[in-house]
């Protein structure tokens, strides 16, 4: 059993038609895991919905006391890509015997061409088999939170 | 580095516009890598291009050799699934030390609400951090060859 | 105020994927005037649900017949490609006094990267100001029923 | 011969993965026209790239004088929704003796699930029948250039 935690990010973005753009509404999560015929038992909890940029200390402190209380051991973030290192370092430092993988996406899945539906799928799979430890899941790769940067330039997720 | 073999199977399958039809032109494997924005050191060879219900003998051997002379340990085999399984069974024969995960798709990546792009980006992370030993990636969800059958009413895979 | 009649062809395959080939199910009308945020007036009624190479005699009776009682003036009718041009030549024989439009697809909605869309936007635009008379509309453009082939080798249809 | 002149609008917003926002690139123009297998005969011009709330007197007069300038007498325009009417009622003062039909959309093309390609099919249709005049070709009907408003709240066009 897996509980997936979503706190937004471009993953969920979407287009709002009559201001014309960028906005958040209900996560697309469920859809998603639908479209990809998954059948891996989750629970899906939604912390809160904001772009990681506008992250608080106090959301992180949210997520990581969330991760402490839920009955589950491992453990999938949906996270906005900006800040998803900041917030995998408070995590760290707060949980200790789960396997907890954050993964995002840099296209919308509602935009049609979309890198969430494969990082889901990949963000899924390392949490079911990887040791105890805070992860960044995200390019098809998995990062221990201390060993990886995302460029600003490329998008892409590095080891350091 | 992980070597990506495509033999076919609705992962790959497309509209052929002209016979109205469905048909198999070029894999769209390249193309999911880089929707999903894939930074996964991988060699793709398409071995075949067949639907797996139409598979012989002769086709197994092929991928199963093909999984022992390639000089990668870590191996994807995209594929159709009404006889994934079968397949997977042939390799676990043939093939010592060596982590294979097979995947495939309900529905072409080219009609767009697709399982294919999941299962591709759960494959590549199974095979990132398995031991060795011949598994099915479907669903999110790895199973040991063994321990795998298709549901043909659900489509799903289930465990045995 | 139009009259849509749907009839299949390619416009509203769609896949199964239990069985793994193209099927008929229900039309994909309403979603694809819903999409195109179509506000134009319109009664929307499917007479059948096939491949317009198995359409018999009786099928474009029904269909010729249905024009002529329908209330409305203004007709759009969904249909095979392959077989476009005979039932126009139909309901050309049968019908007078009203513009009647088929159209239809080279690529299935369901698939993402239709031109079943643009066509119905088109077939809809031509419906509303031609004078009576049986047009295609495909391709962006109109023709007399009459004026009209299909290439069978390009899929476009031609001026005669 | 039709001539499309191509000035921004939501029509054409692309998502910028790096900086996390809508932005404009190059028109999706062409790509639309071919997945909906156009054969219409078309010269295609981009004259700006612009949100339509930024648009200038300076833009409009461009457009309007390109109308006038422009050797084909059936002419569309993709344009933001926000400031349609406004444009159309320059070109209605300055162009004679055309038919120009202005048309965009409300999601863009770039998103999947839009009404762009829907609009340029019924665009180049009525832009081929229609008596000369400037018209605005949204939501699958044709107005007047001064009979017509965009309903900011619904995002829908109606009759004055």
């Amino acid at each position: 059993m897996i509980c997936i935690f979503v706190t937004g990010g471009t993953f969920d973005k979407t287009y709002d038609e009559i201001r014309g753009a960028l906005s958040f509404e209900d996560t697309h999560l469920q859809e998603m895991l639908q479209s990809g015929r998954s059948r891996v038992d989750v629970t899906v909890r939604t912390l809160m919905m904001v772009d990681s940029l506008d992250m608080t200390d106090g959301d992180r402190e949210l997520i990581a006391r969330s991760c402490v209380e839920c009955p589950e051991s491992r453990i999938v973030i949906t996270h906005g890509t900006d800040t998803m290192v900041e917030t995998a370092r408070v995590i760290a430092a707060g949980v200790q015997g789960k396997t907890v993988v954050l993964t995002g996406a840099m296209i919308p899945y509602a935009f049609g061409s979309s890198d969430g539906l494969f990082n889901l799928g990949s963000a899924l799979s390392f949490a079911q088999v990887l040791p105890p430890g805070v992860y960044i899941a995200m390019n098809g790769q998995h990062f221990s939170w201390d060993k990886v940067r995302k460029n600003r330039e490329t998008g892409v997720f590095e080891s350091l």
